[in-house]
């Protein structure tokens, strides 16, 4: 019954042609379908229909972080398990996003609005500007903006990152990967995957301590020098970075913090590792050396980095009432 | 029962020394082990004990490729199917390879040597001049030679792929990825994976039609820049470059092929797509767009790549008689 | 007397609508100006009102190559030095082009049309999109197309290279910085410079012997990435490959050929030597290590290499007869 | 009269023999002689016998920086000048410096050691695991270290910076190239060049006010990428990061600043502007942008950059009486 891997990340906006702007000039990503309140975004290699919704909204927020199952029972699967262990969720009916098929909606312990689906449009380029002749291309490489190849992770910020990374790890059959331990056994940060990323979905600790949040969703450029590219891309039209560019050293991979008009945190990351071994143990790092991990090139992340980010949206904003147990 | 991911090669040399300065002086892998007659060799990341065995022989050839399984009990697993196949099959005991447990010897159709694999220590350098205080640094970072990040892919050549391809997909559960064919069905080329790489394993068709060979072993750089850097040091210190830079329309990767000095073929490769969905279907290439699917900017390989190659070692050179079935 | 730098080139073109759409959205360079026959084109830091002119034409062609002189009164100096040589040469007036002072025209031995000037608007982007408040960013950083940093260098094919390089050093005062030579004395090609740059201009040999042509125009790339970026951009976009990425080994630069859609050569060039020492004595390649002095990786220069390139456009298409000594 | 290019520096450090692990194995360059008190190093393509000479002192410290003069006859025409200008000056007989013909060495009005020189050895590999033959390559592409391609600047920190700029410009012909300085004047940073090099050298404001001081000497890389590379191995490797990576948006270069084990401050830097026109005007940035200038991705120089760096050794500790005319 696992995830296959990370669908999409939904973010609320106040300017919906402003974040038009920056996601598909700037940041070079293709609007693949969009209605009256919402963009469907995709980077140039992710093959489904949209791997982000933009949402018009009264302020930056998450909608929620999607994943596809491996199986089409696998929703089935998942609502049985929800009603086993009591955990209150909602079933969206076919289109309800577009593109997708039906999509079974439930919340973290802390708050962060998740879902399930299977059926998704695998979306090929038509227009002759954008479409490719290779098979494996579902649209050229674009000659416009950061243009980063694929969705990679999204990570939340939690006040019990321990409490949130065991429910994800038991219910969502996601594995601990490494994670930020103090020598008091408080947890910082865990990392966690179902796929050979290091991590398809990190989990800070939020030294605010006033809930749940989206820290950010990544995508994946394909070298260093895209990356300084993008950052330089990104200071000069119309972004706003916060920390980078750095190289964690817990995953080994280059990384650039920034920020959507509308405040939302972004992240550009490439390179680093993949886990292959069947039989890993979640690497333990301590605070010390945990530095290092943040930044093995020594910078320190800016204050906001450890507490700023997108809280949830409520879902009676979100969608109608479904049928689910709750 | 499924392959958790390739475990390594055996290549044989016809100058242990030649070959100990190239692999980890120029290219800058770490010998992590080594005995009379092989070196046991990895790249900086990789967590295993060893990625590649060089092995003192008569000139070029090939000795095994080699598979972890995923879980403890999946070498009994395969034992039973080979039997039940009626596929020849060896068992070596614990130790045979230096760093490993028993391994399962097999051969496929067309005479490539395998091997499976669970048990292998995990390496860690102690050295001070090399050991790493970063969890997820078996060591640091080297600042000699090439230095890939880790190994990446086998490629074999055969008579007749599609066969070779299906008894890989069927019997060792390696799904098939994406393949060039001949508008009369002819199989040019197949890509197979157990892991989100876009192959762990290619087959390819041997122009010559003399039998199954070993077309490279491929290690994992993190940057086009640094595959260029490689590329220019292969060059200058004693290295023979065959093709590239290019980079494959098929995978998007980017590739250098070159040779050891006994003229094993060798390959660095960096970026291109990862593939996560479970519903996946073999992408097929067409010959004429296959042509770029060789190398998107226009280059075309040369003759020897279409069946030049390091042929198997004969199974009784490589070790005692087993106890298999046949 | 000396030249200060390479100013421009001017290609003729047969659509100069499908140009505007290749040189500005793809390659990313900048329209600064243009009027009915003619863009005027430049890179993001160039600091000229244009190092490009495209104009229309009857199919590809060189208008002509035009130098900065060092000193107002340069221009003064070498039409006096032109009539002592009775060398032809004609005044064009103040405008003649967009954003160009007075302009004094001639032709090299073999056929290439050239200008010197003084005068040229120093262009800042004023358009909020593109205006940067960096005093040394003539606009910001493009995030759209292949976005060159500057123009880098021109390059010639003529009959007899040693006689045009001797010309050249002499009369214009560009200084000999490296050359290919065969053992019999033919020469192949030369460099010259006089600026830091290993060559603001070379000069090869034509196969064909069939006179002077444009053999391509060079804008400077920030890394070997964005070379590779450029390649792939350009493969996907309607532009056409000829050679590269390889490196040179006589600069050490790493090169891309490419065509513009009538059929114009173009090179992206990026990192390579600088050349500080005052009493440099150019460098001999042979041709034995001259194959790799054109490309160290190993591959060979196609045929049209060798001979294709851009003809001169007849001055009486290009211009009203001047006050020239002939 | 006027000065080619930068030559070299010389720096002190208490310990040789890890600053000879350091800067050969670790940063990679060449130690192309020494003696019992000197390393005399050069990076790979550096053309003369050195570029560095590291000498045992009793701590960090700089003992002179040196630049190349145009003309065999520059140096008795600088003699002059000094002389006409009672400014202190000392003739070093040729080999007072290993490869070195004879040299005058002064100080600028607040206190750096320099030095003018026209004779120096170039310097090809003979070693065949370092001889190239390639007539560029004064040796091989390294495959150990960081390997940077040259020098590329010397920058010096001074109590008043217009004023020691006026001096450089004024009485050594180095140009004015840009500048940062407040609204009610004051200077905090200068930058001047004789080469097409957006810096040859830079003058930089002492927060302490406690005199003239080496800033860091910079090496030159080919790639940002080859930068980031860089300070990973420095990281990890014995180095000491302080600042960087970054891109300072004055020269739009990309930097990263580390110390040496003795503490002298290095950079390493890549790609940003070159400088073409004969009519430079020096390019003024007020503070507000001048942050900017620092790092247009954001981020902010430690403090130790403000005021930290290499002391002058005092003359008599360097060389023996000369016949200057003090």
């Amino acid at each position: 019954m696992p995830i296959a891997h990370l669908g999409h990340g939904e973010l609320y906006v106040d300017d919906l042609a402003a974040a038009r702007h920056y996601y598909t000039e700037v940041l070079g990503l293709t609007c693949s379908d969009e209605d009256q309140t919402a963009l469907y975004l995709r980077a140039w290699q992710d093959w489904e229909h949209h791997t982000l919704i933009i949402r018009k909204g009264a302020g930056r927020g998450l909608g929620h972080i999607s994943w596809r199952v491996s199986t089409p029972e696998g929703l089935e699967e998942y609502a049985r398990l929800f009603e086993a262990r009591a955990i209150p969720h909602t079933w969206l009916p076919k289109g309800h996003e577009l593109g997708q098929g039906e999509a079974l909606r439930f919340s973290t312990p802390q708050g962060l609005p998740m879902e399930l689906y299977w059926e998704m449009v695998t979306w090929r380029a038509t227009d002759p500007a954008r479409s490719s002749v290779y098979p494996s291309f579902p649209e050229k490489f674009p000659y416009r903006g950061v243009a980063p190849r694929r969705i990679d992770h999204a990570n939340i910020m939690v006040n019990d990152v321990a409490a949130e990374q065991q429910w994800i790890s038991e219910v969502l059959g996601i594995k601990h990967r490494y994670y930020v331990e103090r020598s008091d056994g408080k947890r910082q940060g865990s990392w966690l995957s179902v796929t050979n990323l290091s991590h398809d979905i990190a989990v800070m600790h939020n030294e605010h301590q006033d809930g749940g949040k989206l820290h950010h969703q990544a995508y994946y450029l394909d070298s260093p020098d895209e990356l300084l590219r993008a950052a330089t891309i990104i200071a000069q039209h119309g972004g706003r970075l916060e920390w980078g560019p750095g190289r964690h050293a817990t995953s080994g991979a280059t990384f650039l913090y920034f920020f959507d008009p509308s405040g939302n945190r972004l992240e550009l990351w490439t390179g680093g590792m993949l886990i292959f071994p069947p039989d890993w143990q979640a690497l333990r790092w301590n605070p010390e050396i945990g530095r290092e991990g943040f930044d093995m090139w020594g910078t320190r992340p800016p204050a906001s980095y450890l507490s700023y980010g997108s809280p949830p949206v409520t879902a009676t904003r979100q969608y109608e009432e479904g049928d689910g147990v709750a």
